[in-house]
């Protein structure tokens, strides 16, 4: 797979994930620090591939030794016949970096550092990293660790780690792909698939990320044939590149990504903290980030790994509807709130399908879910009659059909089997999932290409994770946001100059005028129209309604001399030192939806804009949603929809439906302002902008935009 | 155990949950309908019975044949050597109202009906099944089903059911106790526990509830020695009587109950309508009547099992803490972010410890979670006095240790077990998890007294479980709640009468008059100091901001005089027909926080209370909370504190904190009035209540009272 695979994302800097290869695939394999001793760190890596076969060449480096486990053992990197494809470096902190440079001018390309002591222990152990990164960056290494638990790649026999696991057992057949930042829960991952007999063909964990990022690794399983299905750990992301490349690429190949990202709590993200020198970063972006991708995070491991094996069938439904198949009505209803919950559709039979099946069993309840009743267990052959009309009448991507110990049963058991088979076999494009307490009998129904899962609970929120796959894998090219010509000011804007830059850019302000005199504000006033509203006007003062600086309902001429005044006078009193340049005559707009539209520049990710209803929408029930800029209208719109005050702007409470397409339109454009704007933007404030009716479109009422290195 | 153990909640009337004794612990069993073949249904109790060696005399009932499975039979109810502890009706729908009577004539007092055809089928079915209810009632019969799978006791093997689950194995030892409405699901739950290794002594189900309800069940399991954990499964709760008296004797005697109430989606709401003739009932109002008893309520059959196994350990903290030793940094933050999500509290380790640990382990992280890394492994005297310090330092009461695969490393797995059974053994009081990769050693670890779950998050809602369940346990006996005198009116009241009525009743009202003309409303405004707000006084018109009948910022006399004038002209445009009372002249409040409270009446729980934040809040978000009437000062003010947008009372957004107390007081008392008040009162809604600073009370400013059969 070339590298191009991925130029939509960055057209002009594509990234070549394939140079992982030599870390994943090698032919030729060093292990400096090579230990006789197969239980040691240095050991182990050999005694496993001497016992697994693997088919390479296997170079130990020991000084010491003229052998290593029965292998002749080289003195020193220099000594070794050539460059291997990949070195393991498994001595000591102080002999690492020399150990590296020794490695690069061999002409070696790809290093795993199992090493520890780096960042992860303190400043000095920080400042030795950076200098396995730049010796790394110098010769061209692709650098895995160090602190790492290493890579294994049970296709070809090559294990690259130190991990224990194997005392559990060998990797099985299966094309799982573990990637991780921790090496010790992407072991637990490896052991906890194998229990559950899972296969996770390879095996990649990242440790300190000196040079090969998680990004990396996701990009490389992108486009690896031994990867079907990712499952990746993380407790923060360190680089926004090649990780957005490597979810578009994996997007793009249909490979499903679960990922497993720590630090959601603020108890967790405490503990992210203390574990390594992770950046845990905003949780909510790092969500907007895997949501834009269509990649699903899993809350516990559990939920991972069911994700991960229903996706090994590679049915992703683009729009995913449910059927259920059952022969307990409480269960039925059991997987009704679990659907619901997850969010899963299951719409109702057609009409003439359910009358149907209630001439077959009168009792049936046949809408959906469908409760075909124990009564099938005394003429199976109804099986398959309400099974086919739930696959071709209902037209269902996904069938859970619930049995419970029917399954099990002696006599029903292998009846029941054979026409589940026969029905899955006719509709093979379905997601086939079946629960039922018969721990025995998994493995046949798996034989039949069955999704099996006890709990029906569990397999609920599995197939949802599948729709939601199919859907980011459907869903179109965004065409590029074209991004306007942004100037910064050399200074934090006033309000005025703020909004009108805003204004430039697609995000409408409220009409106004700025007043340096009374006469000149009564002019404003009367030009707009009464009520108006006052404000103070100074690029000193960001936070106008905090010295009292704002003045609604201002309804006549009068009223507006007096208001000048008393600005003013507030001004002086509290901010002595601004400097004051009139007031702002602003048209008072009135039932209006407030709504706040933000942008902050997150340290990996760049700028994120950000939309919610005003005031305790924000503040207190943080509903609000994020997005990368820039992005389009139709994006900005899914955003608006998502929140959960959205029936606000949708008429709810008798008032009239909001403007939400010029909402979106000015989100989106807010975006690409912050898109064009660069890293000096710090940050925009549009709070509130006022969203009128239908057709009447949103003006912001107050701006603020911050660059960076200047509070206020 | 005698029935005065549930008198608190209701003295005058003490329920007599033994009187299920026969049902469940029969020395003699009829079956009526049996069959000599032991698979049909009339054949299974029989068959199984024989097959265990139930200890009881068993009658077989065929007036075909001379004797049944080997048994003798007799030829009918009457020929019965005398009444049957307990009868089992397994004959068709036609015969089994005359068979009860029969029964009843007998002298039979318990009597397990499996028959269906009743008021699951149609309207014909229902009326048979009242005939039942009503012979039942006669004769004194507690009657289970009908259309239910019956009961089995494994303590005295009895097996009165017709369940086809023992083909998969029979009980094994264990004091779990199942209870569900649906027999399908019941023995689903049998079976999925029977798999994972737990015991179910007794299941019960109670099908289509004609006069045994899920109540009798779980009153009888908690009085029962059988039994020490509860598993329940309802569609939906019928009656509420017996239903409270058992939760209360529940906890009273420390039995945890585990329900899974289905039906809590819309979808699963019309699924659970058509299965079965329950009323589903609101589920806001079954979640509130399940934590006022603290009863834990699992959304997927896993949780339910994992929750029950967890609590057969008997140890519920009261004041639930956590404490997580871990080998990995990784599943540690995992862990805090579960721990978040479920709400249990992870206080840090004392200082003074945590520096004990870091000199044990200099790269440990000993916050809590205390990760005392891969080392210990080398060192395993150093696991001991990690887990002595999370113990003894920490003082956690629950304590979550995870080992993910070095529980089964072949030298480190035996050497952890041992000393970790000391340390358990150690401080046998606190409730000690271990999470591990290691399914061959949970036996062994089960033995030593560990609960064992493979996933940490699982194990981590369980370990909440057995807090929500120990501070239920431990919740003082909540004083009697004193019930004010009410006397409804005979018709629906104005609002005037309708806030008289209530603040008589302890929910205070804006001081207002009422004012039958121009100038006694200007006298009443004078007299209470503007701005005041005007209302049109109709007892017919009970929603007047439909009709636009306030008015706000009524300033100075004249503007009372035109407002007085604007009400009456609204009046009679929109409401011609209305007895107008002229208008109510009230104290405008600002800045005060509006609220929502109210009483409806809920089919089975009678008069639930209600409270929320005014306006969007309720409408939009529904961020509210129910209670059953009545209800004391202080669960008031729990339900104010779990509301989300509970900051909204507390200062949030520079707001001054909002009078609690005196809001907690008003809920509270309008409960009083709700349950005084008796079935004719439909409903009650003070919107919106009024909540000034602390110290300055709250007022409610609208209220309304409706009475049954009358509309508005």
């Amino acid at each position: 797979m070339s590298a191009d695979a991925v130029s939509g994302v960055r057209a002009e800097d594509p990234i070549d994930f394939a140079s992982l290869d030599a870390l994943v695939r090698p032919r030729s394999v060093a292990v400096i620090g090579a230990s006789d001793e197969p239980a040691r760190i240095g050991g182990r890596p050999i005694a496993y591939m001497r016992e697994r076969g693997f088919a390479g060449a296997l170079w130990p480096v020991n000084p010491k030794r003229p052998t290593v486990q029965g292998l002749p053992a080289f003195a020193s990197v220099a000594a070794l016949p050539s460059a291997p494809d990949v070195a393991i470096i498994a001595v000591p902190a102080a002999l690492a970096i020399d150990t590296l440079e020794e490695l690069g001018s061999k002409g070696c390309r790809a290093v795993i550092c199992f090493t520890a002591g780096f960042a992860e222990m303190d400043e000095a152990g920080a400042a030795a990293q950076e200098k396995l990164t730049a010796i790394a960056r110098r010769h061209g290494i692709r650098l895995l660790g160090p602190n790492c638990l290493g890579v294994f790649n049970d296709a070809i026999q090559f294990y690259g780690t130190f991990t224990a696991s194997f005392e559990k057992g060998w990797p099985i057949p299966g094309r799982i792909g573990i990637a991780s930042q921790s090496g010790a829960y992407g072991t637990h991952m490896f052991a906890a698939a194998l229990d559950r007999g899972l296969g996770t063909q390879v095996v990649i964990t990242t440790g300190n990320e000196a040079e090969v990022a998680l990004g990396d690794v996701l990009g490389w399983m992108a486009q690896a044939p031994e990867v079907d299905v990712i499952c990746a750990y993380a407790e923060g992301i360190r680089e926004s590149r090649r990780f957005l490349a490597a979810l578009e690429l994996a997007r793009r190949n249909r490979k499903p990504i679960v990922m497993m990202k720590v630090g959601r709590s603020q108890l967790g993200g405490a503990a992210a903290q203390s574990h390594t020198a992770s950046i845990a970063g905003d949780d909510g972006v790092t969500q907007a980030v895997l949501d834009e991708f269509g990649v699903v995070r899993a809350r516990t491991t559990e939920e991972m790994l069911d994700i991960a094996y229903a996706a090994t069938k590679r049915i992703y439904p683009a729009r995913n509807t449910l059927g259920v198949l059952t022969v307990s009505g409480g269960a039925g209803v059991l997987i009704s709130d679990a659907a619901e919950a997850a969010g899963v559709a299951m719409p109702p039979m057609p009409e003439e399908a359910q009358a149907k099946l209630r001439a077959l069993v009168p009792f049936c309840a046949p809408r959906n879910p469908v409760d075909c009743t124990a009564q099938v267990t005394n003429d199976l052959s109804l099986i398959t009659r309400f099974a086919e009309s739930v696959a071709e009448d209902g037209g269902y991507t996904s069938i859970l059909s619930f049995w419970s110990q029917t399954a099990a049963g002696r006599s029903v058991g292998p009846k029941l089997q054979e026409q589940m088979r026969a029905v899955r076999a006719k509709y093979p494009d379905r997601l086939w999932v079946m629960s039922m307490l018969a721990p025995e009998k998994i493995r046949d129904y798996e034989a039949d290409g069955w999704i099996c899962f006890e709990d029906p609970s569990r397999a609920v929120v599995a197939i949802e994770a599948m729709g939601r796959f199919g859907a980011a894998f459907a869903k179109p090219e965004a065409a590029a946001v074209p991004l306007p010509k942004v100037t910064l000011p050399e200074t934090t804007p006033s309000e005025a100059v703020a909004k009108a830059l805003l204004a430039e850019a697609g995000v409408p302000a409220v009409p106004e005028h700025a007043a340096p005199d009374t006469e000149a504000a009564v002019a404003a006033a009367e030009a707009i129209g009464y009520p108006v509203v006052l404000k103070i006007l100074s690029p000193d003062i960001l936070h106008k309604s905090e010295i009292g600086g704002v003045l609604l309902d201002v309804a006549n001429a009068d009223q507006v001399r007096q208001g000048f005044a008393i600005l003013l006078d507030r001004a002086k009193h509290h901010a002595p030192a601004a400097r004051i340049e009139g007031v702002l005559v602003a048209k008072q707009i009135k039932g209006a939806v407030e709504m706040a539209l933000g942008v902050f520049r997150d340290p990996v990710f760049g700028p994120v804009a950000m939309v919610g209803l005003g005031g305790i929408f924000i503040e207190i029930l943080k509903d609000v949603a994020f997005r990368r800029c820039p992005f389009d209208t139709a994006e900005a719109e899914r955003m608006i929809r998502g929140l959960r005050g959205f029936p606000l702007l949708d008429g709810a409470r008798g008032r009239p439906k909001a403007d939400v397409a010029a909402l979106a339109r000015a989100l989106s454009s807010l975006s690409a302002f912050a898109a064009a704007a660069g890293p000096r933007l710090a940050g925009v404030d549009v709070n509130p902008l006022l969203v009128l009716p239908a057709g009447q479109g949103c003006y912001a009422a107050d701006a603020v935009i911050e660059l960076a290195g200047e509070g206020h």
